[in-house]
């Protein structure tokens, strides 16, 4: 591990005695027993279709309005139906060339959009939250936009009026929207605000919701036909059908009753409060938490925070910088509440310290 | 389905009552016991290491000479391996932008290169084999070569004297080999060669050895570590880890006995030997397997002869075509003998009747 070049990857499953993982953005809770009651007995390992599992994406049907099973393309988890998104959107002829960011944003979407021959254009966030004048301004250069909301790493949900006039400049000005609602079960504040239009692209997963990460199993939904049958013909070469087992398994997930994901939320609510408030009491400024499980407090010399507090202090945080927000960190809260105290003690050691 | 602009995903999993299927290469064989055996007791499904399970790529580093489990990175099939390997090639910096690719071909290549912003420059195949003197002229021009020995579509293998050429050239000239090597466990008329050299990516996969193909647990091997690292780098957006439960079942198979395997190579020669000796006796020509389960024989008319045959005669067989062998079709012979045999029958009467 190298202190001026560190990267997420240095810290992905990391894991040890004593060691508390503000990292990476995993439940610990378990998967509802549904998930793998089906282990013991299933025996098919044969390719299934390319576009995924029809029983699964007829499931899925049920919960997208004006839906039906060839709508939803099930991929290796969110990642990869984010990757197939933007490179079915990059081989469309055009001239421009650009995507919309909203700056903080997930690691991975920048470089995912070099690797599809897209270029970054940033619009940042106010407080958190996209600043509608100059994310319209921009969008004007732009094939397509990329939401994030709620977000990995600000933790915020955008407004709905927001999403509403979002909705329409996309539709007026004919760009493509990539909506990432990966975290769309996970909000505080309010029900998920399904993200629509004519040439929208929502990116979902399994394993935020039922801790199935590991599994990769994600989808992607779209009204566009023309998108989705771009993204299955890109498919069949790039990877075939998504691990049948894990398809078969988030079809179980899909008969989980919304009570139990509901239920969740509480305990969420329980973690975001007290890594809010612990942090807070630490004098640290961040916003607070409307959704997902991070927050992005800001900290002085944060690559000597996210150096001393892994080496000295055994506690994981990652770099903002990787999110493009350079003087924060970044804590993801999906430990059990006395992780996240122990973890807050020792922050406080060293904030101490210094 | 439009008879005019047929494709491998229209029949792809197509099954059903009465039909005979040479279509999709997916062994009818079931995995080894020992590949599912774990499923009942199997708990854990978080996030593992995108460069795949480490005692996985222990596991085949003690097959691969010179290796470490750092050489290796599991992957979703071969074809994502495929993907991300001709992606970090097209990556590179250099004027060089063609890939090599001997033709007939597996209809995948040529997308995979496109969408890797490479451009396929083809060597043609005569009788079914590299023509050495074509293939290192072009080779000059290239930034890459793709070699697949056994081959899917022409179930042929390169003779080891040609393989050892390309090994030089590709050295001497500092090319990227891509070894797409799948078939490597299915060979009837020696053992694998396994191409080596300082800039080779060899593909391989758990599908067709163990029968795992719904699974999708592939892998590469290189000895090039920046190659390694850039495809690590860029997985951990694009996908991130493999399925964690394909993994652990990969790993299960790598404890099955090599008798096993080998003993699976007399019920693919015996079926070689049915298909090759029906479609030579009905007049076809075609070059006789010596790997994999393809046969790609010349026929008239060799749309009507797909077309026909699936709905006429319930026989599924691939257009040549798809393979940039538009006077041929593909049979995939992995079936049982009865039904190999049946399917004969079947084109008898279609040859028969016209």
């Amino acid at each position: 591990m190298d202190r001026n070049h560190l990267s997420p990857s240095d810290f992905i499953g990391v894991q040890g005695k004593g060691i508390i993982s503000f990292g990476s953005g995993q439940p610990d809770l378990p998967p509802p027993e549904l998930v793998y009651r089906i282990l013991p007995t299933y025996r098919d390992f044969r390719y299934g279709t390319v576009q995924g599992m029809p029983k699964l994406r007829e499931a899925l049907a049920r919960e997208y309005p004006r839906s039906e099973a060839g709508n939803f393309v099930i991929t290796n988890g969110a990642s990869e139906a984010l990757d197939l998104a933007l490179r079915a959107i990059g081989n469309k002829p055009g001239k421009k060339k650009s995507l919309l960011l909203p700056r903080p944003y997930y690691y991975s979407y920048p470089p995912l959009a070099r690797y599809a021959g897209m270029k970054p254009v940033y619009t940042q966030l106010v407080n958190g939250r996209i600043d509608f004048d100059d994310f319209e301004e921009k969008a004007h250069q732009c094939r397509a936009m990329l939401i994030n909301s709620p977000s990995n790493p600000t933790g915020r949900v955008e407004a709905i009026p927001t999403l509403r006039k979002i909705e329409k400049i996309a539709s007026d000005l004919g760009i493509y929207v990539i909506s990432d609602e990966v975290y769309k079960d996970l909000i505080y504040v309010r029900e998920n605000y399904l993200i629509q239009g004519p040439h929208v692209v929502t990116i979902n997963s399994f394993s935020k919701t039922y801790a199935m990460c590991g599994l990769r199993v994600g989808y992607l939904w779209s009204l566009d036909r023309e998108m989705v049958n771009d993204i299955i013909g890109m498919k069949s070469h790039t990877s075939m059908n998504t691990n049948i087992l894990g398809q078969e398994m988030a079809y179980e997930a899909t008969k989980v009753p919304k009570s139990l994901v509901n239920s969740q939320i509480k305990i969420w609510r329980e973690r975001r409060d007290i890594i809010y408030d612990g942090l807070s009491a630490l004098g640290l400024e961040l916003w607070k938490p409307e959704g997902a499980f991070y927050v992005l407090p800001k900290v002085r010399r944060p690559r000597d925070f996210v150096w001393n507090m892994h080496k000295k202090y055994k506690v994981i945080t990652y770099l903002g910088e990787w999110f493009g927000a350079p003087e924060r960190v970044r804590f993801s809260y999906a430990l059990d509440k006395e992780k996240i105290e122990e973890g807050l003690k020792r922050v406080k050691k060293y904030l101490e310290s210094g």
